[in-house]
């Protein structure tokens, strides 16, 4: 069934120990959706300038991905830069010109109402409310967040994460939102906002997803390489939405959602692993939904026992 | 089958967030033989001062835990105080007490010869090898260590290393050791230095088990909360060989045995988690089997999908 993503389509420069890249597709919404697009049909809202380049659109495009609300405007396209540590698991922003995202008003088209599901990536959350209010067929409406918004533009997240049924965050950004150091406690307090699940994303340490009554955890897959970590957690998104979406998930049935959930988590690891292995968008060139569903069934025999 | 435990037997002062204690039993060969001894006759060779309070051998001995190596010497016992950062990530060391631990000898009484487990807690890598080489019937000797033996008794170790199954450290220690930041490069030099299984310990995110040809990672258990890590990854230590021992693991059978361990780190990451739930070892003064048992379950239930 069909997907709705809302959020930045920009360019990326992007430094690593593996290499630098000055000018790359990028964005929020790329990477959800690129990574959506391998288990259903994804439609894109975002804004880009007249400076994007029609090799980019064509990526999105030969993925299948539907792109009537993707704006272009004249100016320049949002553009990122950021250096990561020697390790990876930490990065310095070197550069953040929002340009025509700075004005970015999500406008939804006709044909994209009917959808059923709904990810809103990192963008203000009013904006972000603004988009969930317009679609009265949801199933499965949820989105992410960052530090910034959870700071200074608390009352509005949440009155936005409110209408939500997920919420997908890391660890230091649930600790913020909740006030809780503990994991536990920070779930519990997060689900009293609105939403009955929540998914918190912990790097190369995998990801928990928490319910009112049980929680899942899943370790991170060990890659030989991380190239760059840039767009993982948005790949993780679109896996997890994108998996669900696929197999209809509806709350009815909480029995078998259950499980659905805890699948969604693993493909949702899957396309996070996966986008590591390349600088930015590179490795969706090449990926196939078998090499998917091989790495897959790798989840299920390094978590068992 | 039994299990000789090799390592400290301590006195700690603790400070966490939770509160504070000044003088309480501790040490690695305490919380291994602890935690072993719910799976296994657990035989300990150890040194204290004429200062061991009755009260403690009382604990071990109460757990069945064979105490005919645990020698006693004038003078004072070892002694070893730390506090941690809020996150519990992190320790400081205040004081470092070896007092009559600098003198230990190992000394294997007569009847520890035919055991068939061998558990070398963190000790000088020299004496450590000093026992190995007295016990002739092993099914499985493997050991932990630290930073200081990497760096200062590199050649020691490695010769020590090399005589055992299995070697257990944490993922900052298995760095520093094989000088790769990537776990699975680690693993992969660490395990041409001898040993055909590693544990890496990643404290609050779970553990990694590497053989040559296949790894298997555990996520760490959520607890409520963490009132006090010491003595964590010794437990874990003392489930996982505990656990081997009391199924008679045996390196024939390679298709059975990679199963068990799988089981056995899951025991290891059970009896971390017990510990962390009180001060010092008191979490083991009423812990039973049947706990144990069902927090097994509840690992399985939490990450299978």
């Amino acid at each position: 069934m069909s997907l709705v993503v809302v959020g930045s389509v920009a360019y990326d420069g992007v430094e690593t120990p593996h290499g630098r890249v000055d000018r790359m597709l990028g964005g929020a919404a790329t990477y959800i959706a690129l990574a959506a697009s391998y288990f259903t049909q994804t439609r894109i809202v975002a804004v880009v300038g007249d400076d994007f380049a029609d090799e980019d659109t064509g990526l999105l495009a030969s993925r299948g991905i539907d792109l009537e609300g993707l704006e272009r405007v004249p100016g320049k396209t949002f553009f990122w830069a950021g250096k990561y540590t020697e390790d990876m698991n930490d990065r310095v922003t070197l550069a953040t010109d929002l340009n025509v995202f700075a004005d970015f008003q999500p406008k939804l088209p006709e044909s994209y109402r009917a959808a059923r599901y709904l990810l809103l990536g990192n963008i203000q959350p009013a904006l972000q409310r603004s988009v969930r209010v317009q679609m009265n067929h949801l199933r499965l409406a949820g989105g992410d967040t960052m530090n910034f918004w959870i700071q200074d533009y608390r009352e509005e997240l949440l009155a936005t994460i409110r209408e939500w049924d997920f919420l997908l965050i890391n660890d230091s950004e649930a600790r913020m939102l909740s006030g809780h150091q503990n994991l536990r406690r920070a779930a519990s307090t997060i689900l009293d906002m609105g939403p009955h699940t929540l998914v918190i994303k912990r790097g190369e340490h995998g990801a928990i997803l928490f319910r009112r009554d049980s929680h899942f955890i899943v370790p991170g897959y060990l890659l030989d390489d991380v190239f760059d970590p840039t767009g993982a957690g948005d790949s993780f998104a679109g896996g997890f939405i994108g998996y669900l979406a696929e197999h209809g998930f509806s709350l009815e049935g909480d029995h078998i959602s259950r499980g659905m959930l805890s699948r969604a988590v693993i493909y949702g690891s899957v396309m996070g692993s996966f986008c590591c292995e390349r600088f930015g968008v590179e490795r969706f060139r090449t990926l196939t939904r078998a090499e998917i569903d091989a790495r897959f069934e790798e989840f299920r025999q390094f978590t068992s026992f």
